[in-house]
């Protein structure tokens, strides 16, 4: 579970609650025709922008993107070396207990094609030709976010615009006039605190990920090939470390 | 029939809609000079920064944008490969009957050549061309659209400065104001809604549509090429596999 | 002569006009102190920002634009073609009258250089190399018409900001206050309407004709250089197709 | 230590707080709940944008950016001329007790290897491996930098939003609008101050010395790399001085 | 002297006079501290931005753009196929006098060089290396003006920020808060004039500079290495052609 969003969009939305408690009441803020204007509006949109089955999938990014924590490099780089030396010493197909208990899918499916005697070029390939699709769908992912933080606060001032029309027409009671137009301002706040605190920084977290997850695993292809070509388990270890910071180098636990 | 676009589109307007109702009259908002300004003015803008020509074949991007649904990858591909079976099975000659079943006009085109005895490369030369020019034609779709959102809202803006110096400069009834300014904000309300509801996620989709024309048709042509190089039914099955996702790949219905 | 470019300008500022005309005075918009200060900050940023023999030849491009009509693809191939074959027949200096009834100067330039004797890759070097300066012509004058857009609206606010402050500071007569505001926002209106209604949609326009003109100036040196490599008639056909879309192949007047 | 940035930050400050003063109390521009909403909001966005790794390295980032000076071109060049006139004379295990002296913790790295004898093209590889990841940490520096200043005006206006639906909902008292409003504002104010004083010139600093950071180590590599090759001090010398300008050249200590 | 910037400065700061004259008093819009917290502000922005010796070369960059006159192609084309027929007919040595008269620094150190005895491309690299030196600054240059041109009006915002607080504070005298407002606005105006007519201009200009000079500095390095190498006068001029437009080519003054 990422840590950091959870505590930011609570941290975010408390000091939003506080700012609005403290000049007034909460009450005023909670409006359900605003919202739906709103978040309505955002979504049709976003069904215009999109295929139906590219807005379904979304929820399956994000909650793959919070709920699944890619796995540390400098965690996996020493199994990756331990597995390079039970296949050198017991051979490839001994590796199967080895993955079993490490039980990355990737990795697992990495070197069931070695175990199949699959050719080293053809593992690279399907394995890239995977990581391809990943990053395209993290890209999908956070473009459709991105496009609903540009059309939330779009929505929101197509709201105000609509009350602040149908405030003017009506201006009989100076009295209702204040809180007529607050009420107006209402959908341009939430336009705004759903693209700033919600959706462009969800597309932007997105985006880190989609580098993180690459890495990750151009380290278990570069590992698994390496692996079925024999090398000595120092000279994979060599060839992972360079995937590494040198920062990330010291942490990796030494044997 | 994109049925995302429809329910995209009149779920948004349903919204403004009520959001329009609920604060007052919909008459309010029906305001045939201001839409004329606004419609009118972004057309006239569109007719200066494309050619005529564009302008005009930009109702049959739509049309075929809307109307023609781009086949499902997992369709087309066993058809392909059944193709790749008779071909090897009965010759080439004999693909005729089958292609004519499977109606893709593209399709068509590719095994037609095949049969004529075009070779191999020039044939894939052709249809890469036409991909080419499908490529660009949309391309312009999404930028004609992109344009019209752009100008849209500046038209509006136009509109409204209008209104506000005719109001400001005879402001001698303190009641007419609130109408009068009203009134002025229609046209940056009209712009507003063309734009965010209309134009600009239309040109999301079509830039979306395009990616997947184009897979679409790189698809066929790999199989084309494939199926008249006499590769095996196998072969072509795993060369046209790499055109679909990991997910895809599990929805290709086994024979 | 470019009709849609006329045809947007005029019915574009009708619209504006129109709009005027029905919410109170025209002469309330035409102000010739505002007219100076938009139109001619405008130019002297522009003059700021490009050297003098630019923004001078700005008028020859635009006149070139609007003035000169590029040519069909799909008329000039037949004639090239045409060419091609009274070259085969009767040798390359035949040419010279057929090239004379044709009238295109690059045509023109192109064939006198095969007739003199000149290397077909001298020509295409000298050809292309006259083809980048049309281009970078074509861009610098896209890229002027979108300064002049960007700079025009911050002109307009630079002369509402003077109109506020000046009415802002003499608040006497309340009755004057409506006007001098007016009056203040007449700048802003200007700026809009000459970024929106003229330079942004020109530089656009020249940026579809730039890809235009360059496609119809490679067709002529595709064609020029075949001919003189003594390609069969019906190759040079062949070769000139693949610059057209397959619609417009089928527009081609058929011997 | 940076002494522009210092000086920036400092005499913008000031200013800022003289313009204050004359106009009015200080006082009503200090508010901490407005500046916890502001700067608080900006925290939480970022949280949700970055993996808390980033953002807690940001602090090493900034403390490195302006503590640690890059030492300059002009300086370093004599000193490795200096060392490959020792390595030339004494051998490469002499350079130990000079780089000592010099003390560059990367030029040390580079001259270790060099005694240890790893092979040139790897020292190289190690060292160019280390320089990408100094330039990914100091971009995403940037970055962190960028996306806060592009936030911290979006939670100035949220606030500002919050204060003025406050504002119009209880309009009894007409003496409290301004006060009210001024209040309103005060987000805004720390949102364009944070951004446009801090956070925005900071990225743009970081970029700027990322750029000196990589022609620096580029440097330290060419050198160590030329002396391990075993080239003569004048050929080390002369390739180091095409990293220099014209300018830096005149300014090397001739020896 | 660059005649265009100085007349589009003088006559944009005249019509923006003419423009205050015409609506009230032009001491409104001198206010020290305002402009004070306008400049000031943008001055301690850049140097966060921008190390102290960055800054402080922009005024040489400055004068150097406006003062140096890029010499035109037209007018070195044929002063250069003049020293090759010196170097033909007397030897490379013969060409230190036609060179002195030229007086052109960069070509003066190429033909140095040469007459030297230095290797061609030791000479092309040497030049080539200036020249990317001479493109880097040119490149520098144009963005602090573009950053000063982004913060400028920022500055100008803070400032009425900061007006707007202080004038909403003390809202006593209904007199007073028209020409409250109005000082307040003035920090805006400033801001934007510098922007507009001053920084960003000035950035323009800069680009536009460099692709000339940099085109001058190539055709200068084309035209001694083809001496150097010893072309003939008439390879000579048919190389250096090539970097003229039809139009150019016909402006050289033949011999």
């Amino acid at each position: 579970m990422d840590i950091a969003t959870v505590l930011g969009i609570v941290s975010g939305f408390s000091l939003v609650v506080m700012a609005i408690k403290m000049g007034g009441g909460l009450i005023w803020f909670v409006n359900v025709p605003s919202m739906m204007i709103v978040m309505g509006g955002t979504m049709a949109i976003t069904l215009i922008n999109y295929p139906l089955s590219d807005v379904l999938s979304v929820m399956g990014i994000l909650k793959n993107a919070f709920l699944y924590k890619i796995p540390q490099l400098t965690a996996m780089l020493p199994k990756i070396v331990e597995l390079s030396r039970i296949a050198r010493r017991d051979g490839i197909l001994a590796m199967e207990k080895g993955v079993k208990k490490i039980n990355d899918p990737f990795l697992n499916k990495g070197v069931e094609f070695a175990i199949d005697g699959v050719e080293p070029d053809a593992i690279r390939n399907i394995l890239e030709n995977e990581l391809v699709f990943t990053e395209d769908r993290h890209k999908k992912g956070a473009e459709i976010f991105t496009v609903m933080g540009t059309f939330a606060p779009a929505m929101g001032m197509i709201g105000t615009l609509i009350g602040l029309v149908n405030m003017l027409m009506v201006m009989d009671d100076p009295k209702s006039i204040g809180p007529a137009m607050a009420l107006a301002l209402i959908t341009t706040f939430y336009g705004s605190v759903l693209a700033n605190l919600v959706f462009l920084p969800i597309a932007g977290k997105l985006k880190v990920r989609r580098v993180d997850e690459v890495k990750y695993k151009q380290l278990i292809i570069e590992g698994v090939t390496s692996i079925q070509f024999g090398d000595n388990p120092r000279v994979v270890e060599q060839k992972l470390h360079t995937y590494l910071s040198p920062k990330e180098r010291e942490l990796v636990p030494k044997k």
